[in-house]
């Protein structure tokens, strides 16, 4: 930890603020300066927190030498992890897609949709029973009827569910029918549920908040695999910048920059991350480009009459002829489309 | 609502959407131009949400005439709403301020801060029970103790209570205990708990999310008032942005505009709005200046010992100072600071 | 042009602003709502911008219908776009890679590193003598006699050379030495810059601004064309996001929506979208295969010597393998390296 | 500077850097930790630029201890600057109101806009001749016809002449007819200008940019004082967010953070701020609530009829009333608007 000292601050002062870092077992560092003098503690600096030295008003700035988040970094764990669901493994040589609609709204529905998809080559199933929609009178979802649909279609297709849980309440319910959690942007940081999360068997992909960075959300992750849980898949879907263009600014500078810091898989979601049906196919190419491990799609058999989301959603015949073009960009990338 | 079509699109294909526009009780307009053909639908728009025309292939896009939310618009109720929260009106002439500290730390620090502010002129009590931190590594508030402890300071002090609700599970706990629920940034939409809310007899304080436009922060109040519950006091916390010389981007434009568009009251936390002490006085005085029924603001008994937030945090006679001199700014704004 | 009243217009205010439309040759169209009145002008909504509608004190809100550019566009020309660079074809089946220092150091740096993209493939060649920094105390280029020496350079590898032009007065300078000028994010809206170079007859690589929407970088590239210079090549570079992870937050989606909306070329710069070296091969095989048809990418012959952009340059041999891995990405997505 | 390693930097390539330090004239030291280790300089910072730590690929990461910016600080010039604008103190007890149009139309409109904005008393008079528009088909400014409009006005009234020059070209010019300059938002680094700026003997009203930090602009105002011209007054206009619902976003936390680090006095233009006439107001109140010397109000005889901005322009009554209201705001801020 690096502390800067506000000029005002004494001898006194300083000498006062390194014994506090001795207290707490780190040793400290003088370095006065010409401006400003600059103290050092060395150690594992996650033990300062309780100094709460960055409230100190003689402290002009705090600055930490290691992330913040621990056991997601590659610094902890230099291998990348892979995470399987429901049989299929994610962050390997296997470029894995999971596809289905936005939500899951009736059997007829979900059926055709699920084997569209299962036909054109995906590897897992999506379909959410509780939707998060920023109007109440917005469709909001089937619930336990939803997730016994979705069921049912995994079932009869072979491909893993994945699905949204949008409150601790209904993470035991969800469990049941799910080969992995989804847990949404405007839930990555309810801590709670995140922490009950950790303490489930089920691999969770966790996707990132709209103002999040991309410290943040190894923050949340850490959150899940600090409580016991190591199955977690992160997930680009796209910040909000000003840029109106596109519904969200997918941000794909974040797929290296995780594959750099941390060991878990990455996937992208290009649906949300344009808002635009005719740009997710590219985005989807680029996401595999990047080095991403797999793609979250909203496909749907009939998008017109989708009750959330048609205008991103893909016809089946559209997901058929991107699987179809993914092959070569997988193989450029050193990933493979089947198993 | 107004419809643009895409190049081409025919006319046979206007008319099936004009007749799909008349078919739920809406008139249908038709008009053609050199470029575009441009299609209308006069009535109350909201029943064309059924008809998920955005998805439709051949629509360029879809403009709404009215804005999508409604009880909580001036339109809907033209006179300001006042929301008592435990004998304290917001929203009127007073000019109202919530203090306290970040986190319920201890019954000392509670007791010691609560009388600080009181004595000050504060309106208001808070302090949280339950903390969502960034890190799973930092103080995640006392719970259930906490809140005992806040009742206890709010009786000792005559001081209305107001606590963060962090979950659909806590609703009925801390309604037990508080004057008003705050929802966190974090969770304003987390639609299930705004939902409860919406049943609950207490007020509601909701605090802007750090991605959310104004429009989003007005329909995460219609979820509550739709439900039943009238009484929303609207905070504005600052946004995130590409700035980093303060915590967040205090959007005090978000305060004409909502007083403009809302009959609900708004109130400012310059606190999270700064995240920087010597800001929260100058930013304080802004809010009143620009029309904000009132103020939550974090103090501290002792700051270099707060368990969260510290560096935001005023000391007692800071915010002693502070409440004399919004004196004088309250009267410029039509306000008065006592009752 | 779509027009909204506000509430309390009347019937006769309505009347006067539809006699207006009509006073400018396009048709009126007056569609009375429940809550709204809802105004339509036909025609060339460009001749409205006259009447300034918006000013209108009952008048809510001005929704155009058509984009504010116009011979950028693809409803202006069909086909794609293909501009010739000292030789080299952009915007067709080649796919392009400019390459070379931020910045032109020196007559050895420039020819070490001008030979070494020549070898590993580049098409054309890049290198500042005039360079914009935030700080007066950085290097700010050699101004003429970088451009001597990036024309020598030019020679010897039969690259044709770009370079930033940076003010009007060195329009005519600049074009002496250069292929292409090159426009920096900082100038997109230096209008007098923008209008000077649409009188000239050498091509311009418009980079998008770090705060410029796509409709603004499109509205500037108009700037260009309107005045006669039709060869414009955008470059998306990355915009500024509250993500400090990256310098930049590249934005690719933006390459579809160009691509969908503008008849223009369209290239990428992963040096300045990511500020990271190591980020550099990813983002590159990303923007081909999400459809650009370039690449703008700092290679420096010494990255640790390097006076400006060191940290996102590339070395020799990392320019080399990066080369040679696009060539499938390239074959993918139906592009070709080489001609 | 405080310079941190990456896990594979061994001790000799720490060494390495060490000596580099040292060459220059620092004092280097060396803090071996337990997952990284940090090396230090100690002096003055600035000399270390020319090493280019950054580019180093054993180098995770630096962060510089003091500020990037100098002659504009607080650390170098302890005490308010006051800038003398044609007989105006800016930046001491007066608080300052420049108002009028935002082009230059006509003779007419300038002279009744003047005369009303002098009537309800502005200290000072503005008027672009040179506009930077978006779009090529919107009104371009009249040039030297509008400057000396403006001028035929300002000695009419009395009142000291402000206005924008867009290009290094025109500084000449606009010299002979401004009582200061005016840097838009567009200009605000484009560095030649600031650099020809910094060598006339007329103030600068320097303008932040869309997507600048405060940093940013304190390092533009940096160029134009660090060339001779101490005379800079920096304005906060509004930073392009997320936010649609005004035109901009007006960041009022830069004028405490300004006020904190620099000597330098700010005002705020409430009009770009917003984009909205109603919102001008109360934010002009916010802005003198929370410290800032000033405003820059864009005011129109007749807004309906503007060329430019009519919906952000104030009608001549409002303009006065917003006048008369200030006074008890500027008292209760320890300001006056008259002198």
């Amino acid at each position: 930890m690096i502390i800067i000292l506000k000029p005002d601050a004494s001898r006194q002062d300083a000498d006062e603020i390194l014994s506090q870092i001795e207290s707490v077992g780190l040793k400290p560092l003088y370095m006065p300066g010409t401006e400003r003098t600059v103290l050092g503690a060395i150690g594992d600096e996650r033990v300062l927190a309780g100094l709460h030295l960055e409230s100190h008003p003689l402290i002009e700035r705090v600055t930490p030498i290691l992330t913040p988040y621990k056991q997601v970094s590659r610094d902890w764990h230099s291998q990348d992890t892979i995470v399987d669901v429901g049989g299929v493994p994610v962050g390997g040589e296997l470029f894995v897609v999971f596809a289905g609609p936005c939500a899951v709204e009736s059997r007829e529905q979900m059926m055709a949709t699920g084997q569209a998809v299962k036909e054109a080559g995906a590897h897992g199933l999506r379909g959410g029973a509780y939707k998060p929609r920023s109007s109440p009178y917005s469709f909001q979802g089937l619930g336990v009827e939803g997730l016994q649909i979705l069921q049912e279609v995994s079932q009869k297709t072979g491909l893993p569910p994945v699905t949204e849980v949008v409150e601790a309440g209904d993470v035991n319910t969800v469990e049941q029918y799910a080969a992995a959690f989804q847990v949404g942007a405007r839930n990555m940081q309810n801590f709670r549920l995140l922490t009950l999360l950790g303490k489930s068997r089920k691999p969770v992909i966790l996707k990132r908040g709209m103002a999040a960075t991309v410290e943040d959300l190894l923050l949340a992750a850490e959150y899940i695999v600090a409580e016991g849980n190591p199955d977690v898949i992160l997930c680009e879907r796209g910040i909000r910048t000003f840029e109106t263009a596109t519904r969200n600014t997918l941000d794909l500078n974040a797929i290296p920059f995780i594959k750099h810091h941390s060991h878990l898989p990455v996937i992208v979601d290009p649906s949300h991350g344009t808002g635009v049906r005719d740009f997710v196919a590219p985005m989807a190419k680029a996401a595999i480009a990047c080095g991403a491990d797999g793609l979250l799609i909203e496909v749907h058999n009939d998008p017109r009459a989708a009750l959330s989301d048609g205008q991103q959603s893909l016809y089946p015949d559209q997901f058929a002829r991107l699987m179809q073009e993914l092959h070569s960009f997988a193989r450029a990338a050193g990933k493979s489309m089947t198993r």
